[in-house]
């Protein structure tokens, strides 16, 4: 897998796999390699600015990999995936893609409420503006959409900026109080943790019902993969 | 750094790691190869019986990191590190040594009580059987050393399968009330949490002033080491 994007968010990717592959002794935990080389331009800055700079140095960590020997290749970053589809182009390994898993989660777990579920993603600034989880789902429950928007993607850019840099006490507060916040305000169907960061921090969040972690979601694809012909 | 001795020690070491470095932001955490092929035979077996067969594999694996470009290795470990000697003859690269830098901080931080320091170890069996921590700091304040060590050891090899086995909330139960029953019964000076199993759910248990986590020394070692002649 591909971490450093942040540091925090591919230990903790790596907790949940841990946790979740059901093994009972350490020689059948699943096998990995860690490539975590965090000198990675800022996804979200160079998204929102059109840039493709991100996109070389994840390839080159995604080909050494695959040149290691890995059969496919886990990134735990919702915003670098706003390069999966040309990652899969150049890649002759599985890219488990996050966004692919999590969108087929929540089109099975809210099939009822298709398509207009209300749906508030939290992520960095160019996931949210983005959102590669609305297509075919629903929509943001917001009563002037724009501007609720940039609020809360400027809260939730804060949030991600104090995770990175270590302030977990007062992330953890403050993503607790923005969720409550949000059922407040806009009553949705569900909310996405769409940043590995807030997932790191997400603690007891992530197992509401209305709360939809795609890291979570990441492991038991990983897993499912590794399963898979074995 | 090696991993999967066991895998969610790995985890828990690379996010000691991504707090502690002071990195404000992605780019400045520490880059690292975590190499995690969980498949190196049970090191406390080995040991008690007289084999090598891990040492050849974490050889393997640490040649693998050295041929990789990695400038040192890190083994959240301590069994693993009964090898050190030989592993340190067979590498151009440091390995950074967990016992090593967790008894450099026992010494500094207890040279007024030295040596005889009032020391009780928890870990696998063969780390309490052959006390890499011991050397010239102290010994076990126990009645009856042998069979006192023979029921710690008990527990903590319980305590350590359920946490390779994902049986956290019972683990985290056990460690606490292990810890209280050893400070009743024997009043030591300083417990070793001399199992990156029990590390990885120590939680606030290795933040109090008589526990000694090897986990957080090695992660501090793991930075100085970046850190150097940076």
């Amino acid at each position: 897998m591909i971490g450093g994007m942040g540091s925090l968010a591919t230990a903790h990717f790596l907790e949940v796999l841990a946790l979740k592959c059901g093994a009972d002794r350490d020689q059948d935990h699943i096998p990995y390699v860690a490539l975590s080389l965090p000198d990675i331009p800022d996804r979200s800055f160079a998204i929102s600015t059109g840039s493709d700079r991100p996109f070389g140095k994840i390839l080159e960590r995604a080909r050494w990999l695959e040149s290691a020997g890995c059969g496919a290749v886990a990134i735990p970053c919702n915003t670098a995936h706003f390069w999966a589809p040309q990652l899969k182009q150049n890649l002759t390994i599985t890219l488990i893609d996050l966004i692919d898993a999590t969108t087929r989660v929540i089109r099975k777990q809210y099939r009822h409420k298709l398509p207009t579920l209300r749906l508030i993603l939290l992520g960095t600034n160019a996931t949210m503006e983005h959102n590669p989880y609305r297509e075919g789902i629903g929509s943001c429950p917001a009563k002037d959409p724009s501007q609720d928007l940039r609020d809360l993607s400027e809260e939730a850019a804060t949030l991600i900026s104090d995770v990175k840099s270590g302030r977990i006490g007062r992330a953890r507060r403050n993503l607790s109080r923005m969720i409550h916040d949000i059922r407040a305000s806009y009553n949705p169907d569900v909310i996405v943790l769409g940043c590995s960061e807030l997932s790191a921090i997400s603690g007891n969040i992530a197992d509401d019902e209305d709360v939809i972690d795609p890291i979570d979601i990441l492991a038991d694809a990983s897993i499912a993969w590794w399963r898979k012909d074995r």
